[in-house]
């Protein structure tokens, strides 16, 4: 089912314009070039309409969020509807902070997005602003397991219609949502959340994945959070071969990536379409 | 000595606020991670109180300073002050120019510091304004050896009288003293000092060391500070192995920190109680 | 020919001031202190002018460019100039905003630079502003070949000549040129291109080999052109005994760069002098 996904992706080489946190920034901007696109990170309000028009996608991440990146995201995001560019949304942390939680309900009432991508904890927050998020990530009783994903497809359905967005929650199992169908995706590996910015990556990689494919976007949301599961799985496993630790695991997590494609993802994603 | 420390931090894992500089902040991130505790970066006067709120400790990078960010690290400080948080100082630079200097002294005058970490020209600076930083690595002349560890020693204690503050300055041999005793650590490798941030690295898994075991700093700090040490010898062993140079040195050095624990740090570990 | 660079380089240890973007400034910082030269970075305009007094040479690099970024790097160059420290710009993207056009004119119109490098679609940029900048790549249809090395040659004259620097065009093969010199490098690799920061990380070391080489700029530039291209050969057949991918020839470039010296150099450069 990817392969349409994967052959756009080389032939378009989408350039995704980037506003998100100094933190994982460069981890974005390799993943984003391993994944087959080209990023440019830019975020003074002096340009970011201009970088917009000539990228083929959007994503805004909100950590390390500032008083003088809020407006860039704003007029960034408005310039992308106005060209219909697609635009992810990564809500890192929002709960956390009154101004997090009041710059990514701004950014929903202003911008139309695509994508919305992030942990249980953030997308309970998008919806009823009483999840608690601490920190960046997802609390331990916002945990998707095999007994409670009925509940969290119906929770990223409301936020799907709520939004008018594909919706993808991530975390030990991953689901990605319009308002009527849902994937489940049960790839990834714990060690994914002892290194910074696996999901700051995966919200790069979505950039790419549906600048490539705009008329597919379900699809390839969950083509590129399949991606990045297996590419975890990958690492891990080659991480073990070299008796490594958590920063040998962020570089084979990127090498997967760079070496991911239609056949290792079809022999290795383990999906459902509910 | 070190085993209550690390089921402290195995028990608690402690969320540390950064406010820390963009050059490193990623590899802080990661080897905060890499500890067991768990990073929170947030520099928005608009937020940082908020975040510190929710975290167990504060750690305050002077590095990459600007104005804008002056102000949230006074604010994070008192409130984590307020909150009874354990704060660490990492005075990057200062002396290199009035404007670290100036902010150096403003925090020590407004923010009470569980911990103070630098090299032994950024600690001279901070006693005496007359020390020579040449930029962020210690100046030649500051090198601590064995014919003059008593001095710097004493350095260290009289710092930590000044300011209240468990005291740690690092660099071929590390000290880590309270107002009356002082532990001397012989671990680490030159290599540290080749790749950008181990300084930022360490003062950022203090945040994480700290804030599980805030009754007892002083020890917390000496675990840290040799945990550091001692994944520098590991990185230097495995680099060796594979041949590689100073990037491979940084992943294996992260790589250890993210498999330390007692038993494998009471091996290694050379240090001393004075 | 490069025996002596190298020399200067260890002798001399220079400090480099780097205002650059905070995508790639950590290995910007780490590919600095690879080639053995150390970095600062600092970028708040209280106290620019006295960070680059106290090092050797100083490089812009207009990537990530911020409103509040720029005066701090119109006071940096010119108290570079005034104390004849060498000055680097790395011209990040000019033409694909009219902000970054604009501040890399304001630069070349009031800061005297040693060295400019950059893609040839930036370099065109500079020259006659009607290139066509897609992101921060070169634009395909600028790609420099065997075919139409000598319009490059002459491309990066003119520039040279209007603004009495030396030129460095980077890509598939590579321009340093005076206003009536110019070396052809035919080193490196197209996965560079792959990983985002190798021209960055390139400027940064530029700034190093410059520092250590104030009387003989041209070699000196040529020498930190073709150490990152041999690196970039060198880190690719290591990534191949290790099964890699883009992030594992990030680390091996960098180990690269810090295991490089004249003989080295030496064995793999293919360089020509026109």
């Amino acid at each position: 089912m990817f392969k349409e996904i994967f052959e756009n992706l080389r032939q378009v080489r989408p350039l995704v314009h980037c506003i998100t946190n100094y933190v994982t920034v460069v981890d974005v901007a390799n993943a984003v070039l391993a994944c087959g696109a080209s990023p440019i990170m830019a975020d003074d309000s002096g340009e970011v309409e201009e970088i917009t028009s000539i990228c083929t996608s959007l994503v805004i991440n909100i950590g390390t969020l500032s008083k003088r990146t809020v407006p860039s995201m704003l007029l960034a995001g408005k310039q992308a509807n106005a060209l219909s560019h697609p635009v992810v949304l990564d809500p890192v942390g929002v709960g956390a902070s009154a101004f997090r939680t009041q710059t990514a309900f701004d950014l929903l009432n202003n911008v139309r997005f695509s994508v919305i991508r992030g942990n249980s904890s953030e997308i309970k927050t998008l919806l009823r602003q009483d999840a608690s998020t601490q920190g960046v990530d997802a609390d331990i009783k916002d945990s998707i397991h095999e007994d409670n994903i009925d509940q969290y497809v119906a929770l990223a359905q409301e936020v799907s219609k709520r939004y008018h967005a594909i919706v993808a929650i991530t975390g030990a199992i991953d689901i990605v949502a319009d308002d009527n169908q849902a994937y489940i995706i049960r790839n990834g590996h714990p060690l994914m959340s002892k290194i910074t910015g696996s999901g700051c990556m995966l919200s790069g990689i979505l950039g790419g994945f549906i600048g490539a494919n705009p008329a597919n976007i379900l699809t390839a949301v969950a083509a590129g959070v399949a991606t990045m599961g297996l590419s975890g799985e990958i690492a891990h496993e080659k991480m073990l071969q070299f008796d490594g630790g958590t920063s040998t695991y962020r570089t084979f997590l990127i090498d997967a990536i760079s070496n991911m494609n239609e056949t290792i993802l079809k022999r290795g994603v383990r999906i459902e379409l509910r």
